[in-house]
């Protein structure tokens, strides 16, 4: 079959700033790489300014632009919508969208609320009857590494999970004066480093362990209470107004959990933005009576594992270098050794979406895993308004 | 001023098992690569069998063997008492030896309860008043990349701290039949991995930090409930009784807590004996809004810092390796990038312990710094008695 | 100036192997990362056969497929011709698209041959005369952590240097039933590693010292003698034909050279394919009077510094994560500590290359260099066909 | 049988510097450590200051001191002499020591000559017919992790060994007014980077693969001609006189030679320094077809080990930690994960030569290995002295 032949698949994005330019490269790049069942085709892109969005398609390679989302969705050529935009946004968006019978694919966190969360997870339980597809964007479940660490757990390679060690430390707001964009304010983002890159870890530890967080103790912290407001941002990175004007910081600078996993083990969870030195550090370890694991995000193509059944004389932690062809997402890529990058993971994210609706299969992570990590964030965030007092996970 | 014409220090110790090995080979070294004040003497060891305890003494380098620690605080060749017993013996012997004015080196940690650490330091109050000094051997301060951390916060280097991370991890009883030594029964351990290792990264982020914790929530955990009766055990090694009885383990085999600090950093402690392949990992890592710093003790002579004044663009985690002259301690050893092993951090101890007693300085850490760390542990059992409540650190 | 109002540059590429693939990629993309002069157009792609061309041009971009390459050359949408064959066509197509007026960017080594590489150095001399521009494919001058080793050297950070050290080690061939591929033929790819990875570190040692080889001495071995013929292979891999057939490998699968920099420096280089364990490992080590470097393309996205002008209590190698802002060609990418691939050193390549064009200045490694490239190779292998003696690189 | 019941081998030392320090600490701990068949005595130690000797004697532990060494030959109650002085002393101590039937310990190289170095092995000859040892101080055979590593090549682990890779990397002499040390003097050091550090590489790349250095190819050079005249100098430090004197440097900075093993591999070596930055590398890694090796002396407690039998989706370089009670030398140490430092390569070296002498079999490295060792030297300087021209080793 040539690619000619395959049925395409109308693609609308809705948000072109970081999570968008990521989005992009990968739509853009999946079908090279991956023989995909139907051909992604790059229809429109959606924003709010007519002259920013016209040029975001133009370099980022979508065919035209909208300047309203439900135009977007109203397109016929459009058969998946793509949500990039801040959190306050997504349910709308992907409720819509579902209820169009638009396949969709929204960013995480899934919604700054665990109602919001409920309601675009039962869009997509009614959307799923009819053979639309939802899914999440965890992209850290498709670093090779990651996927790789599932596998082993679920071939049993580590045993009884005894412990889960998950830090996502990041320091780009430790500067007092850095402005405050709207990352920062918990009308539009929910909240700060817990939903923005707790969210990950806790979407991540619970996928490679196979076990679900039931419990957790919590502490929330803001170090910096007033900014600068922000002028303009993008990605991680803003410029301040002229003048003197400050406000309120109304997210977490800092979370700290513990946590019981619904299979016996021991969990720890830290998301920061002030690991000062530490730019996008996301540890995972996992200790098993048979084996453990250890990852980091700033060393992405490598998994260390350590298995417990060989001779004491020659066992050690092994750097496995996730550039095989037998390891996952690898084979279509490089040879060994030549390593990937972070942008892939969303590669990666859009080939199993599209894989899953060309097949006629639930993707995963699901919004109904969004909306469990949602609550997850919610216990958090309960616990530690009462002192750490432990917190059952509904 | 030759070795011969300095003042002999007459030491007996108590106990000859893991720590009391390690302490011998301290005093057997210490003269011949530091300028001692005074020259110790290797005088008496103490034990409870007669044969073991002469054997012991023979194999160890000490003059004479005694069968009761009594016997050993009555002599007056005896001027310094080092206790490497179990943790249930620590407060009647340190006591008994301070009164009789006998300097006191106390292994960690201090004691068992709260109650018995506030004997021994209110016993450390009034021998210091008579110039007898006391000293908890938290060992770990004298690893010259930790004495190095501690200066560089001294220095200012780190700012304001906003994050300590330390964890304390072993897997010598991931398999359920290692058998139940006395480091897993409360009556004379106290506790476990939370007294045993625990002990040492409290001490230890207090120390680099200069701050104390003021608070935690904690979680504790015994994964492995039942254990073999334990025949004989050295270090952290044991055999097994030929039947099959099982005994009740009273301590934890893990210790998850968060808290914080009295300067505003938020705290993460983890101590765990089932951390499966990490053999003797003590991390710690600390962010401050100027720089941070990261250890391994199982990369013992190394510290990684950071420096958040420097230019981004050469800006990264140093490795310095910590065997340069101008490092703590390390002058008196060999030439840069010939590296020192665990037991050094007993050398060194027993260098400044020396050179506190000679002084006339009270040495740290003192019995008072051993109690609050026991008011650690005391909070984070009551924490985790009752669901992580936040328990204040009196 | 929109996208829309940029000249479109069109591109025209011969081969869509391994380094087609690669390069492909790095067309597709540019424009969506970096604010490039004119607007790359990917016009067409040739091969041999018909079938597999096409299928080739759809799945990686391009809008038509020839079946000659002169075809190719001939065509007035096409400006630029993109190079990725094996080593011994790339002197017939580079001398023909340049003296027709085309831009040549050639994969490296830029010939089998001295006599080759510089008959098209002085094809690119006249073209060069008229506009035209070439430009050989060392990428790895585009992994920004070794543009920002050049940056460091150029700004004196490293002071006199006195060592190189560089390996280039992977393992593809360790099993002696791996069959004979074409680049284990002395008639297509020129010599082995010598030539195919052994390249890449003469040019990396070079471009990031500024320095030249001008003397070697070497070994080269051919471990395995014979191996099974091959009848099909893509990038590293191959598979074996049913029979028994076995053909001689012509070329080396080591290749080990001292050296002398130009500027005094003693150098060591090694190449092979037999380094079990190493996939694709490029170790680059300079030490100076004031400082040193190191680097290893399986963590490409750091470099490791060492700056002897500091204190020594805080002096270290440090890691810097090569993704600021302020680094080499990172800005056009993610935030801070969100990592790139292997495939990114040919997207700066392109863009590199395309901004040249547009500006009217000979891009680098220029087809000089190549030559130059292939003068250390001839040298090496002059030297070790005599014994290891000392040879001069004309 | 208690230590008293055990026999007593007297020792005698010559020279107090920085090996002298290094193997008093190692006579003064291996009995406490390791049940040795006999107890060695520290009886005397020879030097020709009275009273530089008397104090260094005293700070030691020595009994007593002697100002001329053939005194302490001539010593009845001395059976063990042990030779820490440079190496242009070794061979007349060395003979005389033997021809006196004293058992030898000599430090390495075991002589700066061939022509020496011959007369010494044949010495050692005539002694082992008279039950009289001797032993070259090659100590880095004596850490746990490269006798694992020997163990790891005699099992077969590593297949057909291909490729060697040795480092040794120091920075102490960077700086261009390091004094002239006596290892900066050829006729005291005989050769300089080369077989102070070259001869530890040489031995442990041979120890470790069990072949030998058929032929080389070497480049040595001496950056820095001319340097101030020392006053004095201890381990690697020294001061300088106050004028202005300077004298030659008659040794190399660095050595740089690539060879071939008996076995078929091809090996390059590296001594310098003038490695800004590393401190004490001594890098080996050997790549077989079954598998390879790493090391860094720097992680002295770390070997690195590659399986290639293993699965690809699991096979990576495994982090040993050689703490283990099965690795060598380290079960009479600490708990796994205690990890040792370099003066206890002494130790363990004390430990083998002290058996060996009990058990009446020769000791390893022989002098005999120490001579095929100066032998490599010899051909590594001929190569040099003829522009790199492949010299055999005799």
């Amino acid at each position: 079959m040539t690619h000619a032949s395959r049925p395409t698949l109308g693609v609308g994005m809705v948000g072109y700033a970081f999570m968008g330019r990521a989005h992009s490269q990968a739509w853009r790049n999946t079908a090279a790489f991956f023989d995909l069942p139907c051909t992604p085709a790059m229809v429109a892109l959606a924003g709010r300014s007519r002259d920013q969005v016209s040029a975001a398609a133009e370099r980022l390679g979508w065919a035209s632009a909208e300047t309203d989302w439900r135009e977007l969705i109203r397109r016929d050529d459009v058969h998946v919508v793509d949500i990039c935009t801040p959190g306050d946004t997504h349910a709308e968006i992907a409720i819509a969208a579902l209820d169009a019978g638009k396949h969709v694919l929204c960013e995480k966190p899934l919604a700054n609320t665990v109602a919001e969360a409920t309601a675009m997870a039962e869009a997509a339980g009614r959307a799923a009857a009819n053979g639309v597809r939802a899914m999440v964007g965890f992209n850290y479940r498709r670093v090779p590494a990651l996927a790789l660490a599932r596998g082993l757990v679920l071939d049993g390679r580590l045993g009884t999970i005894r412990h889960v060690r998950a830090q996502y430390l990041q320091d780009w707001i430790v500067d007092p004066d850095f402005p405050l964009v709207w990352r920062l304010e918990a009308d539009k983002a929910g909240s700060g480093a817990l939903g923005d890159i707790g969210a990950h870890i806790i979407d991540a530890a619970q996928y490679v362990t196979g076990d679900r967080l039931i419990g957790v103790s919590a502490l929330l912290e803001t170090f910096i209470k007033e900014r600068p407001i922000a002028q303009a941002s993008a990605g991680l990175d803003a410029t301040v107004d002229g003048d003197d004007r400050r406000g309120r910081v109304t997210v977490d600078d800092a979370a700290l959990f513990a946590g019981r996993m619904s299979g016996g083990a021991l969990a720890s969870f830290e998301a920061t933005r002030f690991a000062t030195g530490r730019k996008n550090v996301l540890r995972l370890e996992i200790n098993g009576s048979a084996g453990s694991l250890a990852f980091d995000l700033e060393s992405m193509n490598e998994l260390s594992f350590y298995d417990h059944t060989e001779d004491p004389r020659t066992a050690g932690f092994r750097r496995i270098l996730v550039t095989e062809p037998s390891h996952p997402y690898a084979g279509a890529w490089w040879p060994p050794g030549h390593v990937l990058g972070y942008e892939h993971t969303f590669t990666h994210e859009v080939k199993d979406f599209v894989e899953a609706i060309a097949s006629g299969t639930d993707p995963e992570p699901s919004f109904a895993d969004g909306l469990q990590v949602q609550r997850v964030i919610s216990a958090v965030t309960h616990s530690a308004a009462h002192h750490g007092a432990w917190t059952a996970v509904e």
